[in-house]
């Protein structure tokens, strides 16, 4: 391509935490061998962004999450223009267990992300999303939805008719209450707010708690299983309710600890599993996961939640926004 | 209890066929330590059923499905009187890998079935049947729809999205076009009707083929999932299927053979697993499976289909009926 | 049998401790219906049994532990005379996962154990022994040795050439040193003698760690493993070394927790899960992981490590000297 | 690199057989961005290689298998210069399970292999091989050793104490055995010949058939596990033996088919999978799989078994040598 042209983005400032966010105007990249050009639509963010904000230690472009299609194709790449995709998390984990290798890379964190009008992506790390979704709601899915897949399927091995409980309303339990609501399981969620639960019953919960008006909301768990306690705990309040968790979970049940809260709170203590409990620490998902869970969503007609849309200008608001916990389901840029 | 009392069954003859089937009167059994009385009410059959008929060697109280609720509880049996139970196809297949040791003994096949007014059960060989079914409904399953779901969420680990194909409208494959559907699951369906087709579809079946306007029906399953193959197939139909079956499964992808039906080809021939597929024999499924699948059941509101129910003398007819294969859905006599 | 016979047996008093353990005569037992009847001749020890004679809260025999052979066979149960056995910890957890209806008999804790001569079981719970094992030698498996087989190939699916971490030289350590060298792996133990650790590396130990002379342990087995963590820790000391353990698992990686330590340490606090590592609470094993195990050692021609043997008027002595930590290997009472 | 710089090499000519095999100087290739350079120092031949030679669609360099060193690196290639590596089979498959995106390419084959002096290969392709071997050992690996590596540990969950049988002394069989001799794995070995089968003992099997001897060798087999079957077959025979192989599994028990060779064999007919028995056909493995068969090796001090090394100029021989089925262990071709 032509170095003439230009690419809107933003870039955090090293430090500056959310407030250091910066609109560049950058040369638009071009793909090498392999790799393919993606005209993002729409973004989404994720708690983990404003982790990245505070901690990032070099001039980055944000959000791991987003949508577009592809623009150009380097050579051996097998897309076509025109593909409709996201970009994977960590653009070199395809399949398998993740590894310190596949870790090492993520996008908006130790590589450039998409909050940008272009990207440029190995093409092995890219996934077609289903027809039925428009960009905005596409790109709410690389990092939380893959995540709750991840740990509803493939970290342990749920079946319908088993029972999960999701703590709270943040993105990846409201992915993973749609989630097992499609694949038949019994969902039970938690949250501080009577209108938010309500929500998620509308949104299939078969029960809900709020753990401001009981405080042992543990124990109200565990009788709606009937003493039973439930299959997995979808763990993503960390340290601070860990010995909840285990105290609902049935012998020989799984906790799933997401990776995105936890290491900002020091890697503080918590109660050790403390029954015949597995607890489990995930981190995203492979390429092959986000595929295989694009066909349960269509097969399911899964619609992301989308709180509130914003435009390109308006990325710093998104990112407020999203600090002021406000939201039900998830926050998306367009660009 | 009284020796007087005495109870209305049926017996096999030995080498009678289906026309051996006799009405007698036994003394009723009571239950020993550990063991329960279930007061049959309503019994369901299966094409074994057929084959043990044909095959029986000494007289047998038939049938491996029936309903009821227990009318006494020997000494150290966990269970109360009036619970609403099923005895388990093999009762002592309670979890794990099948083996030789628990293929022993099966209800109305090597030991006295369920079609009589009461039936001694070992205590950890009853299941308890979900509040919401019926006696005749929860007669239905623990046969085929344990098979079934044995086929899915044991054998393999289907997950949401994936694609089963379902080959004819037996028993079983009514239960796996249900669970399916209840698992969020893709589900295409052949027979040769276009009413037993359509049935199906009202059912929820995503796609449907009928293989005698299209004998090539694997060519029509592959373009209906884009040339990939289906992830899962249930094989019922033994030697004259599975070549297509191997066909139409992808790379990596499943066949689940149900033991019911070839043994009794002769273990004929038929094309060896050809491509990068794993292919399974399954029997039915322990105890533990069907209580996993009563909870999915229950999430699902998953009614199972009854073509015809018959009253306890008419047990005749209703073996003649499932004899003709003009069903759809599950052959009932009730007690 | 006639009631004259009367055998020698060990109760434990309630709330007494192992002083409490008090040499009684008892009514020889009797095989029912599926039962056999076993005359004990060895029995082992471990550290479940001090915490049973701490908390005793009714006279029990002691002891999960013991092999001998069967003397009388009830009706139906599928064993001979002669047999030569050895009992499950929990009499009734065959095969699956654990539940909490396994969970609640344990031999020597719930019901009466094996401190005695003459013990009844279910057939189905006990376990014929490789002729190539003395009674002393087969009565050490049932608790420590199956609790590291379950750690090392059905909590987690180990491979050849994985490595595992084995925290001290206890009975379930040692047991995972020699189940690890006789499948393959890299064996890596850590002890606070360097007397222990050179028994450990003539059992086959492939490196060792004195965590007296280094504190930091676990950087001596992230060195040992070229940075990379092992692949799996038998997390047998709690709370105290969970951190550790946790920072020197590869990413991927396994730590399963052995319940008999922990409970006792009122469920104190440990570092959460903190990296991508599955944490997993096991109790021994079922019947099935047993007679697996049981041919794993046969063809390793594995030897259980016998410390001291101790003679049947003499177990108090071998609970103190248990209790003192002097041993490598287990403590054996033959009966 | 200079394009003066040639290097020797053969290829094979379209449908030329392995007489269609040519010596031709080629230029020497040279890495781009995430390439290697690889200076091959050995090659070894599977039985596939002389079905490709066959088939050959068009002039390709053949032979999947090779070891060497490293000699120029491409930017972004994470490797080093100097270090020792072999190829994968298939170059696209890392981990996970295959699927036909990794099939499409394979060394060799359907791409141009290690029989030349240089090869270059994508990094991310690549195995570093144990410092414990010589390049000889090390180019028998990647087709015959990764496929029994699958075969006993991923296809399957083999674990110590079960029995593998092994039909014949082909390399992917010898791998088996050495591989489940180091496991811990009891290990049945078929031939024709006494002598083949003193060889194999001589590595460890601990029990052989002479086929040809006993004819229902199968029942032999059975014989050998006291009639309860072995746990896993390595089905390398595809048709001819497979009905045999099912008969002498045991219920629950799994055969593998190698894909080598039966589609030579037009995909013919064999008897169904006829009891409780998984068949799965692989096609050798991942990198990964690779890699963690080489830690396996390394524990085990496994040395593959050479039978012959021909000089590169001896190529020709070698195949023919191959063919005649006269050798045990592994051909190999120095470069």
């Amino acid at each position: 391509m032509d170095k003439e042209h230009h690419m809107r983005a933003y870039r955090l400032t090293q430090g500056g935490g959310i407030e250091g966010l910066t609109r560049v105007d950058l040369p638009e990249p071009a793909p090498g061998p392999g790799e393919v050009a993606v005209r993002v639509r729409a973004t989404s963010l994720n708690y983990r962004d404003l982790g990245v904000a505070r901690r990032s230690a070099a001039a980055v472009i944000p959000l791991s999450d987003g949508a577009g299609e592809i623009v150009a194709v380097g050579e051996g790449a097998r897309l076509a223009i025109g593909d409709r995709v996201c970009g994977c998390f960590m653009p070199h984990w395809r399949d398998g267990d993740v590894t310190p290798e596949y870790q090492r890379d993520a996008l908006g964190g130790t590589v450039d992300g998409m909050l940008a009008e272009v990207i440029v992506l190995p093409a092995a790390s890219v996934v077609r999303i289903p027809d039925y979704l428009s960009f905005e709601e596409a790109a709410t899915l690389p990092c939380a939805a893959v995540t709750a897949w991840n740990a509803l399927f493939e970290a342990t091995h749920l079946k319908p008719g088993q029972t999960v409980l999701l703590l709270g309303t943040g993105g990846v339990s409201i992915f993973g209450l749609q989630l097992g609501v499609a694949a038949g399981m019994r969902t039970i969620v938690t949250s501080s707010s009577n209108e938010k639960l309500a929500q998620a019953r509308a949104l299939g919960a078969h029960a809900t708690v709020n753990y401001r008006e009981q405080e042992d909301w543990e124990r109200a768990v565990l009788e709606l299983t009937n003493g039973r306690g439930v299959d997995l705990v979808l763990e993503v309040g960390g340290v601070g309710t860990f010995a909840k968790s285990n105290a609902c979970t049935r012998v020989g049940g799984s906790i799933v600890i997401i990776g995105a809260l936890a290491p900002d709170q020091g890697g503080g203590l918590a109660p050790l599993v403390a029954r015949n409990v597995r607890a489990t620490r995930i981190s995203v998902g492979s390429r092959r996961m986000f595929e295989d869970m694009n066909r349960a969503l269509e097969v399911g007609g899964v619609r992301p939640v989308i709180d509130r849309v914003f435009e390109f200008e308006q990325a710093l608001e998104a990112y407020r926004y999203l600090e002021s916990q406000a939201h039900f389901g998830k926050v998306v840029v367009r660009v």
